[in-house]
C-alpha cells in the first residue's frame, strides 16, 4: 500500500495524500472520484429552524483529499435560519442564488462587534474562519445560497446545539453562570 | 500604521493581515469590507471563446485578505469554452447552475491522463491545484457555473495565451521544438 | 523601512516578520522584546463569572511576532468559571497549578459529544482548535492554571457574549429561532 | 506500525512522517535513506527535444519524505530544449554548470509578461511556482544545469504533452477553440 | 481503517489526523485521550547538569496529534542548567513558577548576538524556533518553570551531546577544526 | 504602496508578497529581479576552516521573496570543513560537483545518532531541517558542492561560533557545566 500512496501522489497532486484515495490503486482512480451529483436538489427544510445544508466535502468527493476546499448548498424556507455556528477550520464565502438573507458574523473579545447586512441575489459575503456567523431568510419566499469553505472538512459547530444539546449535557451550574441565567431557564433551553 | 495592523488583527481574524485592510483603522472596518455585489449578472461572453469569468477575489473584497478563498461566476454561450488554464495557487471546486458542461483536467508527467466528464445542473467537479483544466458548453443553451478557489488570489494562466500570446513573444525556435511544429504553424498560432 | 524588515529577518528567525518588530531597527532589538513580567500576580476575579485570564500574546511580547505561540494565566474564585469559549486560531493545552477544575470541550456536528473531566494539580488537558470549551472551579478554594495556545494571537470568543452581547445585538428573531426560545427569554439573556 | 510511525517522528524530524520511511522500523533507518548517486552522469538526450531531466525526489531518496525539497540535473544537446512546463507544487531555482541557456517564465492573466534572459555558467535564475517556464540551449555545445524545487514531489506538466498528448485526447473542438486554430492544425499537433 | 481515519477527522478536529488516534474507532475516543497527569511532580535532577525536563508531547497525550503544541515542566537544582539546546520544530515560551533563572538565546550568523536576562517568578521569556538557548539557575534554591512549544513533537538537540556525544562519534578531525581545538581537548570533551 | 503590493501579487505569484519587491511598482519588475550571477566563482577559502559558502537567498535575488527556496555554492580546500551548523528554517539537499566529502547529521535526543557517509561527485545527500550537520573534505584536492535549502532565508547557526563566540559571551558557568569541562578549557575555546 505504501507504493500506492506514492504513485497516487505522482499521478495527482499533493505531497501528503493520506486517506481515502490513497488506499486505491492509482490506475483505478477515475473522473467520478472528483465528482458529486445533486446540488440542484433543495435540501429538506422541514425542521425547527427551516434551513438545510447540503455539504459536499471529502466524505462526498474522495478526490478532495488534501485539497483544502469544499462546497455547500443552503436552503431556507421563509423565516428559515441557518443558526449561529462556527467552522473551526475554514473561512466561508457565500453567494445568494435566490431570495434575500440577513447575514452576519461577530468578532472576538473584547469588542464582539456584529458585522451584518441584508444581501440579495448575486451578492457575496465572507465569514472569517472560526467566527460565529448566521444567515436568516427574512423574506416570504424560499432562499437558496451556495457557500464555499477553505477546508476539505470544515466542521460545523451549531452554537445552540453544542452548548445546550451536547451529549452528555454540560453541567447546569456552568451554563447558568455563563449565561447569567437561573437554572430553570437553562433546563428549559437544554430541553 | 503598525498599531493599526496589530489592532485589526485583534478585531478580526488572522496573524498576518498585511495589505489592504491593514492600512485601515480597525474602527473604520465595516460589513461592506466583506461584501461584493453582482454575481447575478451574466458576464460578457461576446468574445472569441464565448465565455466569461467574473472573479471575486481580494481585489474585489478587501476583507478576504489572508483568508485563502475566492469565488467566481462563469458564463458560457452555446459552444462557449473556458479554455485550458491553470490556477497556480488554488484547487477549484465548481457546480453547474444552468446547462451542461464537458469538463476535465490532465494529470502531470508521465501519464498525462485526462479525467473528463459531462456534468449537468447541480453536479460538482474538482480541479486539483496547478493542473491544466477546461470547461466546455456542448449544449445549445447558455450555461452558468459557480466556482470556488482555495486562494484569495488564485491566479489564472490561460495556456494558449501564455504560450502563444506572451509579451514579448517566446522565441519561435522554442515553440516550434516544444510543439514539434514548423515555424509557420507557430507564427500562425502566435498571430 | 523595507531594509529594516529584511535585516531583522536575518538577525532573528522568520521569513515573514511583518509588523511590530519589523518597524524597529534590528540593532535596537533587545532581550526585553522577548520578555513579559507579571504572571505571578493573580488576575482580578471580582466579576460575574469569578475568573480572569491574563493573556501574554504578541500585544505583550512584540518578539512573539510570527512565532505562533502564546501563554496565559487563568485565575478562578471558588465556583469561578471560564465560560464556554472558542479560540478561532489555536489549540490550547492547560495545566493546573492550584486547586481542581471541571474542564471540557464539545465536538462538532452531528455528535456534539462532551469530553469532560475533573482535573487536579499537575494534570494537563487539551482543547482542540476552534471547539467550544470551558473550565469550572467546583472547589471551595481558588484555582490557578497556566495555558498555552498555538498562535501569537489566538483570539477569544466567549459564546454568551458574542451571541447575546454583540454590538449591535443580533436580531431577536434570529436568536429566538436558534435557541428555540420565546423572545422574552432572549430579551432577558441579552440584558 | 502506528508505533513505528511515532518513533520515527522522534528519531528524525517531522510531525507528519507518513509514507515510505514510516513503514520502516526507525532502528533500521540508515544514512543511505538520505542518499542518491548518479547526478554526475549525463541524462540521455537522444529524444525529440534534445534534453533530459534527472529528478531526485522522494521516489529516489525516501528520507526526503515531508521535507519539501528536491534536486534535478538537466542536460541539453546543442539546440536542446526543456520545453514549456509547470511545476504545480514548487518554485524552481536553477544554476548553469556548463554552457549557456535562454530561460524564461510567463506571468498569469491578464499580462502574460515574458521574463526571459540568456544565462551562462554560474548564473542563477528563479521560476516561481505554477508559472509556465522553459530553458533552451542556443549554443553549439552541450549545456548542463542543476535545479532545486521546493517540494519533495514537485510534479511536471509539459504543456504540449498535457494539452495535445493527453490520454484520452482532449476533444478537437475544445482545442481548436482554445488555440483559435482549425481542426486540421489541432489534429496535426495531436499527432 | 481508512474509514476510521475519516470518521475521526469528523468527530474531532483536523484534516490530517494520521497516526495514534486514527487507529482507534472514533466511538472509543474518550476524555483521557486528551489528558496527562503528573506535572506537579518534580523531575529527577540528580544528574550532571542538575535539571530535568518532563515533556508532555503527543507521545504522552495521543489527542495532541496534528494539533501543533506541547507542554513541559523544567526543574532545576541550585546551579542546575538546562544546557544549550535547540528545538528544530518549535518556538518555546516559558514562565518561571519558582526561583530565578538566567536565560538566553543566540541569533544566527553573522551576528551571533546573545539575548539574555535574569528572570524571576511570573516572568515570561520567548526562545524563537531553531535558535540555541539555555536556562540556568543561578540561585541557591530550586527553580521550576513551565514551557510551551509550538509543535506536538518539538524535538530537542542538546548541543554538547549531539556534537561531542553522538553515536557513532563525529570524527575528531572535524571537531578539532570546528572548535579550533587540539585533538586532546576534543577527546576529552567526547569522553 | 498598498496598491503596488496588490498589483505585484497579481502580476507574479503569491498571496503574501511583503517586502523587497513589494516596494517596487510591478511595471518596473524585470528579469534581473529573478537573477544572480557568480556561482561559477570559487569562494574565498583562506580562513580557519578552509571552506566558504556563497549563499543566493532573498538578499541576493529579490524575486525569491515568499517563494521558500535558496541555493548555495560551497567550496572546500583540502581538509576544509563546513563546520557543524544548523539551518533553523530549512532542510538542505546537496550534490558534489568536484571531489569527495565526508558528510553527516546528528538526530535529536535521546539517540543523537550520527548518519554519515563519504560522498563523491554526483552524489546527493539530505540534511533534515534544524539538525546539526557538517561537510568535510577529506581529500587532497579542492571540493565543490551545490546545496539547495527550503527557505528564501534559511539562516545559519555555526554551533562553535554561537556557543563559544556569541556577543556578549554566554557565561563561563553555563558552558563549563554544559560541556562538563573546566573553566580554563571554556576560556580557551571562547578565545
Amino acid at each position: 500500500m505504501a507504493s500506492c500512496i506514492l504513485l497516487l501522489a505522482f499521478l495527482l497532486l499533493t505531497d501528503s495524500q493520506t486517506s481515502r484515495l490513497s488506499s486505491k490503486n492509482p490506475k483505478d482512480v477515475k473522473a467520478d472520484d472528483f465528482f458529486f451529483s445533486g446540488l440542484d436538489t433543495p435540501g429538506d427544510t422541514a425542521n425547527k429552524v427551516g434551513s438545510n445544508v447540503t455539504l459536499v466535502n471529502v466524505e462526498k468527493i474522495a478526490g478532495l483529499n488534501t485539497l483544502g476546499i469544499s462546497l455547500a448548498r443552503i436552503d431556507f424556507t421563509p423565516y428559515g435560519l441557518n443558526p449561529p455556528h462556527i467552522h473551526p477550520r475554514a473561512t466561508e464565502i457565500l453567494t445568494v442564488l435566490e431570495g434575500s438573507l440577513y447575514v452576519g458574523f461577530v468578532t472576538s473579545n473584547p469588542d464582539n462587534r456584529l458585522f451584518a447586512k441584508v444581501i440579495n441575489e448575486g451578492d457575496v459575503f465572507v465569514f472569517p474562519q472560526g467566527l460565529i456567523h448566521f444567515q436568516f431568510n427574512y423574506g416570504t419566499k424560499n432562499a437558496v445560497a451556495i457557500a464555499a469553505m477553505g477546508s476539505q472538512n470544515p466542521g460545523v459547530i451549531t452554537v445552540a446545539n453544542a452548548v445546550f444539546g451536547s451529549k452528555p449535557p454540560i453541567s447546569r451550574d456552568v451554563l447558568a453562570k455563563a449565561f447569567q441565567a437561573d437554572k430553570k431557564t437553562i433546563d428549559w433551553l437544554q430541553a
